[in-house]
């Protein structure tokens, strides 16, 4: 899979997606990370990417030309390398047709991101990421080029970049051998609308707290219950909409009575 | 104000928010910020950090003992640096009882980040955020120093990092002297539950396309009318949610009703 981030700040891209989990299938070319400098596309002498905005008002808007050239040259790039794709035969598998990836402007105006979003995602083979900053990027180039407008939550940053970074780290994740074999992402938080429980681990005994004894009881079954049990009490407490959505069985509905943990519409 | 990050990979921190807004206010001295590496806190004669979890399962558990080690350095340097601070007098002014500052743990278990959360942060003078790799903390040493469990949104990432430089970048906007005086963190999306509008830069003209006249008109009201305009629009496409809680005045109606969008409870 390939991700490319069209951006004023690569540098900040590159870096922050070095190490960790993400650096390591970039390594393995699992994954391939491209940031690109918008401003090396724009025609103006002073190296200028943005202007006054029309109508007034305060800060910069980024301007059209030199989105607009960035993202054709990576387009260029994605149907050059692409095997199949010579003579304008484009591989039609997760793609818009003629052969467009997908191409996601980072803002707050969007739709919120959300962990199904990163599955589906990682079904794609391209990733384009337009990060904007200043006030914004001129409407018109964002109409001929955008494809999904998202945000990663309700607030308000900077620049792009460190919302493209934490969408390309989540959906890494759902890309087969970017983990480990051993650690599946669909184990994790949000796909059963349940929390993590808590996790300890060596030495029994810190600061005078032990470990809870379920947990070193050898007793599997008690302990897949115990950790099931704290993270329904967790979801309750820190997340009610998302145990509103969760699927109880019987043992799970037996516990929460005796705890007087409400659940169900009731 | 002061923001201390609890890692195991500080150059991403450091990296991360050199650049921009955030890099301009370190610069300036307006804030600061430490990246310190939990793994120059370890016992371990390997440097080790992590250990298999009690109970089994996949993956790895932070130690307690090097992040609560590092937790305490963080905290001696804060009570040093305090002018006021010395002979256990503390700052009572937005830190907790014992001059303790918040420490934000970043977990998807946590509760989700937003705008107003980020304002409410501003107010504190040291922030510390702890970021969580592998399978996560051992929950002992969570319970004894984090004061604030966070997410930034539904989705599961790698580490605590990205998460910590996005809050950052949200929390310093709101801090005087960080935004340029003429650009408001107030005026941003959100604080109205109300999205931007488009922007438009020059050329007037580009690829045969023409930015709307209203904003060449000069007419300052029929402008801002324009704006708000499209706000509501977008507010009411991309976020129904958000729409419903905007406060409409008699033209905000007209306009709707005139374009049959549907608004009110009604």
């Amino acid at each position: 899979m390939n991700f490319y981030v069209m951006t004023l700040f690569p540098d900040m891209i590159m870096n922050g997606l070095n190490t960790s989990i993400t650096g390591r299938a970039m390594e393995n070319g699992i994954i391939k990370l491209e940031a690109v400098n918008i401003r090396d596309y724009t025609n103006d002498k002073h190296k200028h990417v943005d202007d006054y905005p029309y109508g007034g008002g305060a800060g910069m808007v980024m301007q059209p030309q030199p989105v607009y050239d960035c993202y054709n040259n990576i387009i260029k790039k994605i149907n050059e390398g692409t095997p199949g794709d010579i003579e304008g035969e484009n591989s039609e598998k997760n793609e818009d047709a003629g052969g467009k990836p997908r191409v996601i402007f980072l803002t707050p105006t969007g739709k919120t991101f959300n962990q199904q979003m990163a599955r589906e995602l990682a079904a794609e083979e391209n990733l384009v990421f337009l990060c904007g900053h200043y006030e914004g990027i001129d409407q018109r180039v964002l109409d001929m080029i955008v494809t999904d407008n998202v945000s990663i939550g309700d607030y308000v940053l900077t620049g792009g970049e460190l919302p493209a970074m934490v969408m390309i780290d989540a959906i890494s994740r759902h890309i087969k051998g970017v983990l480990n074999n051993d650690i599946s992402a669909e184990t994790e938080s949000f796909t059963d609308n349940l929390l993590e429980y808590p996790q300890y681990t060596r030495p029994e005994e810190f600061m005078g707290v032990k470990v809870p004894e379920v947990l070193l009881s050898g007793h599997h079954a008690n302990i897949e219950r115990w950790r099931r049990n704290q993270s329904l009490i967790r979801t309750h407490q820190a997340r009610p909409d998302m145990f509103e959505r969760v699927e109880l069985d019987k043992k799970d509905r037996k516990f929460l009575m005796e705890n007087n943990i409400k659940y169900g519409k009731g």
